[in-house]
């Protein structure tokens, strides 16, 4: 299928491009790069995900024409602030888990100082590779990649999200409060990622908003798929551990609705996101796919 | 004292600033600040520390009449980033500290979790500072201000800075390892402080460099003095835990040389430090006085 090879496609390229700026010697202004922290760094971030943060970057990109090479390096660091909140989401503090795709997360691997630092690091080093003029943009354009990645990021967002995750497990939030918590702790980045495309190619600010707002329906929809799968996939199928949620006695809109609202909200979801893309044409088709795969996908 | 009344001056102007951005209701692309983080962030922000390196952001820039609104934003910003190290530093997986300045520390006031992600907040937050249009500088200079404190923070810096200190625990660095390690644990932020003002001005190359060669010439200073006090301060004068480094055995300059040919180091730096800034003549007064008081320092 078309759009699964242009998925792995576009991993293996984010994927050697990590793997590049993790092995990179040392870069002007730093002191050194200590190789026990950067071997932490790699084992979060090069663990074959699907990628598809970055996947939404560079196919936004493409829709406005824009430089890919700048294109890849934006999906690159979103890929490693993506990584940097698993490996902290992972934490014995946090969700404590033992497993990540199948392997030891970074602090069952390391140490869990070991992976509170590679969280920081691959979090720090993304602003780096956007901000540097190796991305080449316009100044203008890498500052507002900048501000729209941590805001997305931060504590009005994917942080703040996080910190919201843990209240509910000792205040059951009611129906706003769990979209408002998806919407920060796994819709701003994917937001961001369709909206960061528009920014690289410097398209119009309604072409962002249009955009933005893709990012955000498909940013539902994945949220909505996660909490399906999550009652219905096993471990093995998952390479992590699966059944948590219910087990958990946590709120999601699948327990609160059931899954068959749950499959219509997402037929709707998909439909709302291919007619923002109308606009452009057979152009939009692979984002428009990706939109189908992210409310149908099994794993 | 002249520059011990500048020094609170500065403080303050950084701790109201730090107060608004932190008590912001939401910026545009935020979704909701949960309160719990925002007071968690708070407390490791809002906590009366000396603010050295913004007082170097501020004094660098005022050396080249750069302007003051700016300068404050990036100060604040690089105060996020030294705050949020401060608290991942504190956790139990790292050095278990139960105070900072005499508080208990955020994981303590608050639990580890929220502690993590108050941490990850401010690290992210600081970036969104910089490169906020509110940081009325030419694009150009907010992208290279993003880059440079990326860099000096990131795992060629400061967090590689940590991560060589953890590792320091089990195999003790020779004279060499030592002095990378400072160079990055503290080093990399107090260079940045004082690089950052020059580029804040947008001064030339040059003048850039010489900054940054001060700021590296008393950061080694600051680590000096910090290894001197440990050896000889008491906990109540410090608010924190004291002679730590001898009771785990960690080797510093100090323990491999001797407080006396410390004291002839730090002469040696100041000198150095003045040195470079020479060429301003009076107006570099204050960053001359900063040199001496990081040297000097007895708390």
């Amino acid at each position: 299928m078309m759009f699964e090879t242009a998925l792995r496609d576009r991993a293996e390229a984010v994927e050697e491009m990590l793997r590049k700026i993790l092995d990179e010697r040392i870069l002007p202004g730093e002191i050194a790069r200590p190789e026990h922290l950067m071997a932490a760094m790699r084992h979060g971030a090069l663990n074959g995900g699907k990628r598809l943060r970055p996947f939404l970057v560079l196919e936004s990109a493409a829709l406005f024409d824009a430089d890919g090479e700048a294109a890849l390096r934006v999906a690159t660091a979103l890929e490693c602030i993506h990584c940097y909140s698993l490996i902290h989401d992972d934490l014995p503090a946090m969700d404590d888990d033992d497993l990540r795709r199948g392997q030891p997360t970074v602090h069952r691997a390391f140490d869990e100082a070991t992976a509170i630092l590679a969280g920081d690091g691959l979090l720090t080093y993304a602003f780096d590779i956007v901000a540097d003029e190796a991305t080449q943009l316009p100044a203008e354009r890498r500052a507002a990649l900048v501000l729209a990645l941590a805001r997305a990021a931060g504590p009005g967002g994917m942080v703040g999200g996080q910190a919201l995750d843990l209240a509910a497990e000792r205040n059951k939030p009611d129906e706003g409060g769990i979209i408002r918590l998806q919407a920060m702790k796994t819709g701003a980045l994917i937001r961001f990622a369709c909206e960061a495309g528009a920014i690289v190619a410097g398209a119009s600010a309604s072409e962002r908003e249009t955009l933005a707002e893709f990012g955000s329906a498909i940013g539902l929809a994945f949220q909505l798929a996660d909490d399906l799968l999550d009652l219905t996939a096993d471990a093995e199928t998952m390479g992590k551990a699966t059944g948590k949620d219910a087990a958990a006695g946590k709120a999601t809109l699948v327990s609160l609705h059931g899954p068959a609202w749950a499959r219509s909200q997402l037929t709707g979801l998909v439909s709302q996101a291919h007619g923002l893309l109308e606009p452009f044409g057979a152009r939009a088709a692979l984002l428009k796919a990706a939109a189908s795969f992210v409310a149908e996908r099994n794993s």
